[in-house]
């Protein structure tokens, strides 16, 4: 019997359509597995739904975060950036079983995810949390809607420079003229802000990195800053700029448009293998050596 | 008596509304010293209809390219940029005078406008010749339209990568996930492309610049090449993706899109004072020491 | 009477010849205020020695650490470095005076020094924490010597490329070729860090930069890493290699010299005008704007 | 019969003891065949005396420039870099076999090394000219010595910031504070240039590049002359400063000096099998894709 975990959700996203026979035989044998593990298994009713497979107990995203210990989630970095934000309200466990090469989120491959599963289940794996960044934007004083998120949010101008101003706890920092702006988390830092010549900062780190986009300005260069700052971005001029959280989910913003970025309360916890290490993985992903 | 020009033509625009009474004081003494100096004087139509001026004489940007010998452009490297494009059949020479700060392309001041022209019609002055870019886009073997820029041709996604490949000469150069692509020309090099972490071109260079926005992949690098090659861009895979020049004009483009990037066959002709030196201007814009 | 500082001793250091009457008459100025103040006050010997100043009470640096509440450095940043350094282990606090243009580290300007003196003796400043890092070299097994930083550790070949591994908490991170390495603390990432492509770090944040010097694979990037991590950095292959402490002091190294790099375990006491903001300060030296 | 070459030389240089045995027998497996070929052959009379091998026709490097039509280097792009520019004033064409992973400059492996070979002698190569830089140091008005470059000059100080101004064609550039100063052919723009974030330069492009190294200006950028620039460098203050040429043979520079660095007279002929592609090359060594 398998102490430490009792129900266990799976959640398959994104997939195109070439893979999914793949994903529909994967995600068999691992229910089948983990039944036969005695394990309480549903999966996603989406998932269920897109592989157009009816043989097993369903559940909602929202009554998977009430129900599961350990959420499997099988697809690249967007599909667990998604679910985890989903999921971020309950305290429940991610692992990532990736479908195409390693990802920076989902340290399992397919071709042994059994065998890796297996000693989780038993136990070996390391916990790790990961921080959220909450963000809200206030037009005229209201707030118009606010968003959860994992990697980064990143402010950006759709063609155009976009103008805007940084403030970090009511201090101003800087007027900018950019492509946009980048806060990323830890986690984030890895994804669009390396590509825009940002720094890595490791997870433990508690940070918030402000990275400027291609800023007109040669010598803006990107400031972290600790993850307890409350971080305020004013659009001051914008054509079709826009904001978005882990690349996922736009909205347009105006000028005048105040945006807060702080920490977000709850945190997101990932399970990593024992033998996870995230200097071999970045070593992995960035072609080191 | 003048020897060297004998018709000039002004052109200001995208001026803003504060700026309006300035504009209209500087233009009508602009044009009285050319008269004085007994040179034939026009105005651009537009220019003048928004001054809300009448006593000049007209002439449309078509006709200035016909009858004017140099073309005095009032504003800034924008402006610059767009008379250039639209000038680009005539021989005619082009000084720029910066209503703001010094320009990359607009080297006299409004202060001292009048004393530096009378040296420039004395004929004191350097001669510089600037390439264009010119690039057709076709789609599906058909061509859907070609345009010329003076800075550079941009191909970017509004708010995701794009996927394109990159050949030189019929050569395959590299597939790429950016946020886009940037072409420059030496005079470009000092636009976007240095935002972008390209290298500065001396404009005597005759090469283009190849520019990555963002690459995903750490070890793309900008890439300069001879001026006559011929780049082909080819779109693999792009949301939201467009194509601009110099900035100005955006058209949208779909997946499979073939961009054609070559030298034009016309060149710039700017006149700089005499005392003019690239490397001062680098130094003044770009705070050097 | 002033309650917070009974106890001021001024340190002033590597002047240049020709601002040797200048800093004679300040600090003179500077002594006959504060004991105006009914201070107790002392200047270094060697500073009085450097200006040839005999009529004040004189103390040694170690034990101005001792008997002093408050040392005035004047000089620049490397003399704050060097001066932080030598009184690690008192609780002294900090402020600069700096003679050029404003420093990092330095905040005061010489021309209003006494009146923003004023202000800090009635108690109107802020304090602030510097981390140091502790390092330590070794060879076969035994350790040669060790030496603590306020900006940074910065181990490199004076010609060669050097080979280097570097290890986080007992993990391998990677073996690079690359003319160096430096480890910078949130004060030095405004630094030589920031010359080598490193980001800006707010000092409050508690974390190690390490940032490649110009390294031969082009995906190594800066990683900043969690304050109490423990870094160690072996030399693979190297000719001419050195390590220094805030650029000042090297040390040659050799083939399988491991360096442990890690927090101090003193901080650094710095004081700041109460209209200190790191912000603007940063836009000031970064020519933001 | 072969009618393209008539007389190939032999050179290897700077293997290190383990490649020794190895070396021999490649090298003799290749004067076999080159012997079988009817084709006069030689080896450079360190090459031979490094292996212990007797059995050879022995030529000086000096010789082998007016005697070999080819001379196939043995190496990596070290030893062809320092072949070359020995080998300048001869018009001899080189071919490099690379004896470790394939190089920027070596282009045949030495796997297939007779089959690549067979086809260069039938004609089936690539020819190509490289441009080098000729540098002279001059020291109160007296030239101290010269040297050339095939790809960069390095202008740097051991451990500390290097003043240094520079000019191009006489006209002022810029003074900066740097960890040093590069100066590459598109040859070199691979190589250190690279590292210090310096562009890629296409080797048909007639240029130069100048790369400041760890500039202390961060609005400092690589800046890209006409190839017929004459560029001066002046060092303004510098402890430990050195030049080097190719990463080859270091002299000391003063306060004062003054280096003069210009496209070199000769030109090095590189060939290239018939299926080299400069860009393959490029995704090759960069891991691209």
């Amino acid at each position: 019997m398998l102490p430490y975990f009792r129900s266990v959700a799976i959640v398959g996203k994104y997939m195109d359509d070439s893979a999914l026979q793949n994903m529909r035989d994967d995600l068999t044998h691992l229910v089948q597995y983990l039944q036969s593990q005695e394990l309480h298994v549903c999966v996603e009713e989406q998932t269920a739904r897109f592989i157009r497979h009816e043989g097993f107990e369903l559940a909602s995203l929202e009554n998977i975060g009430h129900k599961a210990d350990l959420v499997v989630v099988m697809g690249g970095d967007g599909t667990m950036l998604s679910v985890a934000r989903a999921l971020r309200d309950s305290n429940v466990c991610l692992i990532g079983i990736n479908r195409g090469r390693l990802g920076f989120l989902t340290d399992l491959q397919t071709d042994n995810m059994l065998g890796e599963l297996e000693k989780i289940l038993q136990g070996e794996y390391q916990l790790e949390s990961r921080m959220l960044l909450q963000s809200a934007v206030s037009r005229a004083q209201s707030q118009l809607w606010q968003s959860v998120a994992m990697n980064d949010v990143v402010i950006k101008s759709a063609f155009r420079l976009i103008e805007l101003e940084v403030h970090v706890d009511g201090k101003f920092v800087s007027r900018q003229r950019a492509d946009g702006l980048i806060l990323a988390t830890p986690t984030g830092t890895t994804a669009y802000g390396l590509s825009a010549g940002g720094p890595i900062m490791h997870p433990d780190l508690h940070a918030i990195s402000i990275v400027p986009i291609s800023p007109h300005t040669l010598s803006y260069r990107p400031i972290t800053v600790p993850a307890d700052s409350v971080i305020e971005v004013i659009i001051v001029n914008a054509a079709d700029a826009q904001i978005s959280f882990d690349g996922q989910g736009q909205h347009a913003l105006s000028e005048g448009d105040h945006i807060r970025i702080a920490r977000g309360e709850q945190e997101i916890q990932l399970l990593h293998p024992k033998t996870y290490c995230y200097f071999d993985m970045l070593r992995n992903k960035l072609n080191w050596g």
